[in-house]
């Protein structure tokens, strides 16, 4: 308990959960980082693919990105009629359970839970990989540093992270200030054909393995795409803004459009210019910023504000993943558990599951972004594509002024991340999408066995009109004993205390001991009969079972209510030193019908 | 419970513990595996470290063995006389506390609990070793062979091993034949000046690192002193025989005796003049069939029936520790649940927990028998030691017809294993004999603060002349709920039935489920108070838990008995979709005094 209390934090009160509201600009660090911190990858991801056709290949990635700016504002122009129609938070689950239908939001819910795990594997292993491109001798631990950064994570949030506006505010307006220094002083360079560094070239040229392809150009695409993931973040938290929030949380939204297309395509134009590579031991971004800064503090800055985005990235999940649970929760879709906010105000139990299945993810891939990108993005771009159709039916539905124009422009989204969800599954389905398409219908599968069992058990428990409490039922007392003691005489005496036919049972074991018994309850019993029960096999507690079955079975309308006197020692260690009786017993009867368990304490003093 | 069934068997009456009589042919293979089996590794044992000084030093097994049958002798003497005294059984243990008092008793128990272990780990060890032995490719695996060795065995005992007089007669019989079948043909091929077999001479004679001083004769005599390690068992088990009980013990003891001298010489003498060294990878005895019998059957028969019968030793442990340890519950010394007979009539905790030890033996010491030996015999001896102390003041304290004469016997065995001790203890101490010595004290102290436990218990819940059974007291009943189906509607109706004050118990978290809850309430609550209680922390328990205080608090006499309604699922895995507050208020409530739990179960049928 103090261990929880140090690494925690003393618990808040309920009326403690004041909402800070936040400026647009506090609340585009707050809601960016893990649409920003995706141009860490983005390039790479690109690169990576199109390098597989020759070096040559490589200038079609300034196509690509800006085929992936084109959905970009898409998207962002979808999304701003979503922040309109939905001021209270339309996330993905939302948006497609009230327009589409059940099926639909817990498609798009499992998609969105699978999204949230990979953004926080996927946005550690790039953060980590951008210390270990500026500090290569921590490389061959990269996967234990990300497990420690995953844990770390969790630890903030266990805590709570009110003042979470302030603490986002520099790591985000940092990163996005050095990233733009980078790409003018890196345009300057090339205007003027200088550069102080010179870029390590891999040992050889790679060698051109396919041709290319259209699909190796939509490959691209897909990875490219995963600069997109985040950019639906800012729908799901309109409510903190200050008011008008939705005017304000659609200006901060089409702002971080602007930044994030501008970071990206510069970041894809310097790699190009300079002929970058991708590495296995360091990133684009890390060779592009030593190829400007050549080293020193620009370098290291760029380094280090890039990872601390990555981890509010990750972070950023570890809001929403907890708050979908709790709305799938509260809809019977989860276990309820998931609902209850801890000592901190917080959703612990989704915290806690979100962090083990990421480190999970992070081991089984081993820390590897490049391993992770193909499962991810699919998963984003279906949520997408639900909330999107969603609000198109909502327009055919609903109408209202200027719905044709506003149903084009969620039509043109639907169309287009539909299309790019297609295009994801099917380039990179070998590559470990086809994970992410097996384990959405197991998952949609898990919430509807939940429901349906919640559903039963709330047709079973429910008082309806016509239920009558049953009349009062006959009830037989029985004290199971070993021998006669301080705690037996307490438990009789308890027992005493409600009508009913009430009897010591005690089973004869040891002839001796039963014999000793007999003697000392003519003198302690109180008049209460004592039965002894015959056990062939020595077991206790299958006599005793057999009894209470026995008389079950006799009066089957009748209770019976088993006085257990226990023994409880001062000190815990103590317990195994105690014949384990009690527990099992108790273990045992929980599971019969009709039957009651009265535990009367004896508490030692030592 | 199935799986249980069909590897340990359905369980036995207690009127089937019949009790086999056995004869002193059956005897002696019962009671001699532990004692026999030890001239597989104690030849070796001798050699292993006279090589030190040399390949010359190796002559002098033949002096240190005699003295080790000398030792044998004394022993046998000093045996029959404590067979005589207790019929009954007289272990170390009883005849070290009945004599000498609980310290001594203690002691001795103590070293006899290690020395278990270590029989079983050692002979385990040794027997895998002769395996190994005749099929080489088996010695990388050896350590995993060693467990399964183990687990068989402790499966057996589970079972109980009530036929065990027939299972242990052939191997021991065919081990003792095959032995002297060897030493025979070895004798005759000696005198007559050929062998079959060409010795695998090692790589390299082996320096001499040491010279041969008195201290190493001395070590390799307190490796030697391993052979008499088990000669004490049939003391343990006189009743077992057919009578006359004693006088049939002490003849198969001197039996006993008379062959495990004959069998340990004639297996040093051969060695000696078949100059057998000790090697890593095959045993002497091994070494020394090979060169008799050239291979072939009797070669394979040799090791077979020594891996048998080592077998059987481990086997034997599994008889004593678990009685021993029940002889200490019954004390009060060990935990009282070593004392239960399980459905097969054995010990099965104490199996179980020397399974689990001896298999930990076996993985710190890789299933080494070198490195296990220097650690045993030091327990052995002490014990030795103990009983033949405790003969001494028996004699002296009680008298009897020729009780001088009696009392020199068991006088000289008390020097003589008294001296052993020591000079194993010294000479072994930094090899491995230091941890048995340090783990003593660990032991004894912590039989001693078991038993303080119990004698603590005993006087606080004994009933005196004087207790008088308290007054009947006030009970206030609450019922904890979070919103009103049947399970709490059955609760309200159960609780009724007792006489006292009644009340229901909500923790107020969520408004509008209050208010819910208190419109139900109206209709289903029987009349019943509902006490709405404020949680600014939104912690049902810690609510639940003050409000219970406080009652205990206000009533310093009363009981608070609280009702808890709670709903069972049908299946187990459902349960971790109910929220675990019941569990978790029972846990939190039982160490509370004078609270009273009641579980009104509902169980839900799908």
């Amino acid at each position: 308990m103090l261990l929880k209390r140090w690494l925690v934090g003393l618990p808040l009160k309920t009326a403690q959960a004041v909402h800070e509201r936040l400026s647009k600009r506090l609340a585009l660090a707050v809601f960016s980082s893990d649409a920003l911190s995706s141009v860490a990858y983005a390039t790479e991801e690109i690169l990576l693919v199109l390098v597989l056709a020759g070096t040559t290949a490589i200038s079609a990635s300034i196509p690509v990105s800006l085929a992936i700016i084109g959905l970009l504002a898409i998207l962002t122009m979808s999304y701003r009629q979503i922040i309109f129609e939905y001021p209270n938070g339309g996330g993905a689950y939302i948006v497609a359970k009230s327009n589409l239908g059940d099926w639909a939001g817990l498609t798009a819910a499992a998609a969105l839970m699978i999204d949230y795990v990979l953004t926080v594997a996927v946005s550690v292993a790039a953060g980590i990989a951008a210390l270990t491109s500026a500090v290569p001798s921590l490389f061959a631990h990269r996967e234990a540093l990300c497990l420690l950064a995953i844990i770390l994570v969790v630890m903030v949030n266990l805590r709570g992270v009110r003042e979470s506006g302030k603490i986002f505010a520099t790591p985000t307006y940092v990163f996005i200030g050095s990233i733009l220094l980078m790409l003018l002083v890196g345009l300057a360079q090339f205007v003027l054909g200088q550069s102080p560094g010179t870029l390590a070239q891999p040992a050889a040229t790679p060698a051109a393995v396919e041709g290319l392809t259209v699909f190796l150009l939509l490959r691209a695409f897909s990875s490219g795409c995963t600069a997109l993931t985040g950019v639906e973040v800012i729908s799901n938290g309109v409510s903190a803004f200050k008011p008008p929030e939705p005017k304000n949380a659609a200006i901060t939204m089409i702002g971080m459009a602007v930044i994030l297309g501008t970071l990206f395509i510069g970041i894809s134009l310097l790699a190009y210019q300079y002929g970058v590579l991708p590495r296995e031991d360091e990133t684009v971004v890390s060779q592009i910023a030593r190829q400007v800064f050549g080293g020193g503090f620009f370098y290291y800055l760029i380094q280090a504000s890039t990872m601390m985005i990555l981890i509010l990235a990750a972070n950023s999940s570890f809001a929403g993943f907890p708050r979908l649970a709790s709305l799938l929760a509260k809809d019977s879709y989860m276990p309820h558990q998931m609902q209850i906010m801890g000592d901190r105000l917080v959703f612990s139990n989704g915290i806690v599951i979100l962090g083990l299945f990421s480190c999970l993810l992070i081991v089984l891939f081993n820390g590897d972004t490049h391993a992770l990108i193909p499962l991810y993005a699919v998963g984003v771009f279906l949520s997408f594509t639900f909330s999107q159709a969603g609000m198109v039916k909502r327009w055919l539905v609903k109408g209202g002024p200027g719905w044709r124009q506003k149903l084009i422009v969620n039509g043109i989204g639907a169309v287009a991340t539909g299309i790019a969800t297609i295009i994801i599954a099917s380039t990179k389905f070998l590559h470990g999408a086809w994970i992410v398409i097996a384990l959405l219908p197991l998952i949609i599968m898990w919430f509807r066995a939940i429901h349906a069992h919640y559903v039963a058990v709330h047709e079973q428990v429910a008082l309806t009109r016509d239920h009558r409490p049953p009349p009062p039922r006959r009830n037989t007392v029985i004290i199971p004993i070993s021998g006669v003691n301080r705690a037996v005489v307490r438990a009789v005496d308890y027992a005493r205390g409600r009508a009913g036919d009430i009897r010591a049972v005690m089973v004869n074991v040891d002839k001796e001991e039963t014999a000793l018994t007999q003697i000392k309850w003519a003198q302690w019993g109180c008049g209460v009969p004592l039965i002894l029960l015959h056990s062939p096999y020595r077991s206790v507690m299958r006599s005793l079972l057999e009894y209470i079955e026995d008389l079950l079975d006799k009066d089957p309308d009748g209770w019976v209510t088993v006085v257990i006197p226990e023994i409880l020692p001062a000190k815990w260690w103590q317990n195994i030193l105690h014949n384990q009786r009690a527990l099992m017993l108790k273990a045992a009867l929980l599971f019969k019908e009709r039957v009651i368990l009265t535990d009367v304490p004896f508490h030692l003093e030592r």
